[in-house]
């Protein structure tokens, strides 16, 4: 029976499993619900319904969950160990910054082909992936198991980027455009809008001013 | 009096925004929320209730409410004429992506200086801004207007920075860091979170192909 767990919840998990790495990296080997809630700001029968939704290890009075066990019911259930192999659209600015970004072997994703259609780009190496051109897209993918999409150009050409993924069987997008990208048939959208994150800032900021 | 309106219903706004202006761009006059709740793949009566919370001009029958009309309200909800200057910490990749990207212009924001402890990068220009040294913050921030960091450190230098900024009177921080930082005091966070993101775009990717 597959786990009903809110978007919301799911965005959180990745946020304890820092926290609780963090714990474990200076020595930590328990932790309560109620720390956990303290350092995140969050309500500690959320903390606890979130943790139950994902782990069955039962908490000890006053000692609380143990972290290791914790990280790795978490770590699990997000499928960190599962390799992801996901191809990008876009080698500007952003999508070279994401091509070359760390982070992401932590999470199992690997980005494992990239696209553009400048000719200054294309043939060229960015971060150990050689750039294809976008017409080359299908010849490309087709020995390739990626189920991600990745979209890092232009607004104009966000539609385009995605309807070209589709038909070569990309399963979900990720989309980092500046359009948004409507979700039809088969194909998974998320449009990371970072337009979206700076208006609740601005807006948060403006309200502790009393500017509204 | 403060407009009530939910941090899920901001994050919306910004993405009714791109909608309504491609509409526009094409020559669109008026739209309703059926249609546009059609497009978001919202619900409809979310769609009015978004609305009315920052606009006060009605929908006709049939016809439905003016595009224009509807582009002036939200910006001006969303503060997007008023430049707010934000300060950058962190030039690596991905900070170097958010210096260049071209789309902050539209909703406003202006990143006027930029920060960074690489003497590899301080006192050279990226994309039009000086790099300076961290510990000039206090010295460079001094005589700018600025109340927006934004972090883009690795994750074990994010606290650093933050705690930097903060005492530089520096009143919202845009996390880009992978590590979570808390709210203290008088400063607001957010975390951006590329794993949260990621976290569900996998989960939903798995449920739909029926792995859980």
């Amino acid at each position: 029976m597959p786990v009903i767990i809110s978007r919301q919840a799911l965005r959180r998990l990745p946020l304890y499993l820092q926290y609780l790495k963090k714990l474990r990296a200076i020595g930590g080997t328990h932790v309560t619900a109620t720390a956990i809630a303290g350092e995140m700001q969050l309500n500690e029968i959320q903390v606890r319904k979130d943790i139950a939704s994902v782990s069955s290890r039962p908490g000890k009075p006053m000692v609380g969950f143990e972290i290791a066990g914790l990280i790795d019911d978490m770590s699990e259930f997000l499928a960190y160990g599962e390799e992801k192999q996901a191809v990008l659209v876009g080698v500007g600015a952003l999508g070279s910054a994401l091509l070359g970004y760390p982070g992401f072997s932590e999470y199992g994703m690997r980005i494992v082909r990239a696209f553009d259609n400048d000719p200054e780009k294309v043939g060229h190496t960015v971060h150990g992936r050689r750039v294809h051109h976008i017409r080359e897209m299908g010849e490309v993918l087709g020995g390739v198991n990626a189920m991600i999409g990745i979209i890092a150009v232009p607004a104009g050409a966000a539609q385009d980027a995605c309807d070209r993924l589709a038909a070569c069987g990309i399963r979900a997008i990720w989309n980092f455009a500046s359009a948004h990208l409507t979700e039809t048939g088969d194909v998974l959208i998320q449009n990371e809008g970072l337009a979206s994150s700076l208006a609740v800032i601005v807006r948060r900021l403006m309200e502790a001013e009393g500017a509204v």
